[in-house]
């Protein structure tokens, strides 16, 4: 671990293990095909993070075949080129401080919302529950440099939702930490599904502002154990 | 088992093993994601549920998780809170003796027709065995007090369903038992994705009032071993 | 094995194993859903026929369970009850002689086009293939009496097509075995998805007529081993 | 192995274990029913393929039970008929040299296009990146003889593609070797399905071809390891 500091051996260990395993949450939860889809961490007290190496099949995926960059996307340690959505990651970890996990899938049905360029609108209690309203859309940007990941944050400093569908692309979730990050990945799967399943079927019916800013109040503080 | 009395510790451990297995139940059958969803069943002859707690994993759901609650929703016995629904399931078994068991998920095809607060046509035969009739919906209701619960038995009074589409929300399923409730959960679920697929593809022909209520009636007295 | 004869007992047990082994194709293919759906084969030289018991879970299916019934559907061996279905597959193979297996599911694509009585349209290389032409539909018939067997025998006859969709019921197929019946079991829910799928994205250009013949007429020839 | 030069021996060996292996991915990805679909490699340095055998269901291929054909799809080695699909599989390689393997499927989603005879279009970061442009729609042909490898060829001169949708038959897709066409069998299929998806939700917005030119050439030189 030549480029880590000392103190954070053992954070990046656990972090290694911990990303590894919620990597096979993607499969299992039906959010990725081949080697498509990442999820990484940040360290906690640095300015690093851990994500999946590029073009890895997850019955490969390892604790040890993560890699270490720092928050510009920069590799610190590892045998394997980091992600190609790197850049994405990094620039939300700079510029969301509260972030401690990211996710990027093409989930099929989030996916096609974002082909359209449309928000998911709020008509199920679940989506007021965890995300507060719509899930809204980002730019379209380009991979290569810091566009994806400013359409990112830009989009969801102005929403209460920790997804967002990027244009013509897929989603990218946030969360406290990496588990919260997949967590908002495999809701908003579930949530863009149902919600195509209901405007294939008729007219959804829109829940009252007042209603989902209820909801959602609760879910957050009384949800859970 | 501090608050149950001694003589029902037997049956209240058989139910915490039924009900725990039966949660694997929900994501087999793709009725759940992540924490989403949950089975509780009477406690024959007393004022007491059993139920899966708060924002528990399916795969680290045990017998020994399951918590005990009275008819009031309160917490009797258990390490941790109980599933935030605890308060609707109590509801039905306070209003509806004839009630051993309820489920309640966000299946996505039952959710979609609730988010439509659109009932589910009889146009299946298995419709009309299971349910003896469409399967209606009921209001818009917010958690924290009794409305769900409410909603839920006022609904199905009026219907030969053992199934209830909350408007905006998704299906709650009764049964004289918690496996006789999952089956249900698993039957709407299927027929609110055949009918989905029907509506789509044209014009599904409804099933006469005469054959649908012979229909019922064989299967309830027929079916089975 | 009190009402078979001791020169069937062999066969009948091989039989058992296969019909057994078989119902796990079922939900493996996403063709049922908790006890919907069950296999049978013809008794070669007999007036019998192998059937699942009525109202059993798949994970209980063994080949001890299975029951043997005459071809009037009554009880000749087995602890259970037959399926509910049994009389329509003993119709069928009292007047198809050339039929050895029948299999009826619920699966839910080819019963929403069952829902609407459309037979599904020749449409693809695989369904002339495999059926010949188009897969017709049955008539609306209630269980209890020789109904469903005659509209299913009915349909075939007038037909190359081993597959008929019973009207708001589902789909009946047969074979020259039990396994060839599950084969088109399992075909024709895949034909009726692509189909369905096709509808919903524009037009599917129908195959003509000759061309149909041309490949039922070399798949029923040169395919396979 | 008596009419394969013995230098080739080992590479055989090898490209039979990989064949085989490779066929588990059709199921494991939603791409096959029944026996439906095959995988081919060809045998570098020689005018040689390796495919798999027709009719043989997917529990029961091995290395062993492959076969060897040569390039006019011709026995040369195995105990079983090769797939019927195998003339289309030898066409293409002899008229494109640069391909290493061949994959066709009957995937429900490619093949609704395909029934349609529509291109998928480009509106996804995924499509330009995995394939440059939309996916091509290939004439209607008749198993028999060299129609359908033609149809492929001419098609895939055409465009950037690695797959072509063969009108109301199903994709074929090629890659430098089998596992990269099995990929693009995967992907193919999941693009298939998400732009469904999109259409049925709205209007996709199509992608830009300078964009579309942008991200397939960095894909091409960038991604992986």
């Amino acid at each position: 671990m030549s480029g880590i500091p000392p103190h954070l051996h053992r954070t990046v260990d656990q972090l290694k293990e911990e990303v590894a395993a919620l990597h096979a949450e993607l499969p299992r939860n039906n959010l990725v095909v081949w080697t498509a889809g990442n999820v990484s961490a940040r360290v906690p007290g640095s300015d690093l993070l851990v994500i999946k190496p590029s073009g890895v099949s997850y019955d490969d995926i390892t604790p040890a075949s993560m890699v270490v960059c720092d928050l510009d996307g920069t590799l610190v340690e590892g045998e394997r080129k980091p992600s190609s959505d790197t850049a994405a990651h990094a620039y939300v970890y700079r510029h969301m401080p509260e972030v401690g996990g990211v996710v990027h899938t093409h989930s099929d049905y989030a996916t096609a919302w974002a082909a359209c360029r449309e928000p998911i609108p709020c008509a199920l209690t679940m989506i007021a529950d965890e995300f507060g309203g719509e899930i809204p859309v980002g730019p379209f940007a380009l991979i290569g440099d810091d566009s994806i990941g400013r359409g990112i944050v830009e989009t969801l400093r102005e929403s209460r939702s920790r997804a967002v569908l990027m244009a013509n692309h897929g989603p990218f979730t946030i969360g406290t930490d990496a588990r919260d990050a997949v967590k908002a990945a495999v809701m908003v799967e579930d949530i863009a599904r149902t919600m195509h399943l209901a405007r294939q079927l008729g007219t959804p019916v829109p829940i009252d502002r007042a209603d989902i800013d209820s909801l959602f109040a609760r879910y957050q503080h009384v949800y859970g154990q």
